[in-house]
């Protein structure tokens, strides 16, 4: 199975799925190497666009995602992953889910979800 | 709230979760046109990369995609969209996940859904 990577520069959108409750954690982009890092460690491995390099998600916090199953789409060109998320969440804003944001009909976005820790005593200011 | 869409010249990737069972359909990209559209008229409106143009999910299959919720993430470069599916299923490969192949650890691709409807029936040769 060739995956597509040339949509996106060499990337491909890897979405985030809690296998036990479904919920949608985050969505990061892969390269070839971090798709082969992920496989082979079992856990999430991305490459970061704006740091230009891979880095395995919960390095800095702990907060691993344990790799549960990989779905491919019928295009090839993403990937779903269903996770045990350990720790309290995976947004470096100190949330289970990074979509902790409702868009309203005109377009304002409201906070939905409770933060589940404190961002700051996790990743100090240099979050991720 | 003023999405990023610089990240990817133009386009965010919009993740589409069924409402219901939290089952992830497909993930599609919007650019702020299509983005406008989606929230103006209640059903899901992609862009389209092959094609140049903007496409309302469902135009030719009738498999409408209605808007429950539209949730943004921490960096404002991602979407996740809660819907009401309607139809069998939203893949042009008869499935009602685009996520019916699951990856082995040594990189095959298995099926591990039942397709749902016949594609050829509903799309033509030409399935979208």
């Amino acid at each position: 199975m060739e995956l597509d990577f040339k949509k996106l520069d060499g990337l491909i959108p890897a979405i985030i799925q809690d296998a036990g409750t479904g919920e949608v954690l985050m969505m990061g982009f892969m390269n070839a190497e971090a798709c082969a890092a992920t496989q082979a460690s079992g856990e999430v491995t991305f490459f970061s666009r704006s740091r230009n390099k891979m880095w395995r998600k919960g390095e800095q916090s702990g907060h691993v995602l344990r790799v549960r199953e990989i779905r491919v789409d019928c295009d090839v060109d993403t990937l779903l992953i269903r996770v045990d998320a350990l720790g309290p969440g995976v947004c470096h804003e100190g949330y289970r889910s990074c979509f902790f944001r409702k868009l309203s009909p005109s377009g304002e976005a409201h906070v939905v979800e409770e933060r589940t820790f404190d961002p700051k005593a996790v990743y100090g200011k240099d979050a991720r």
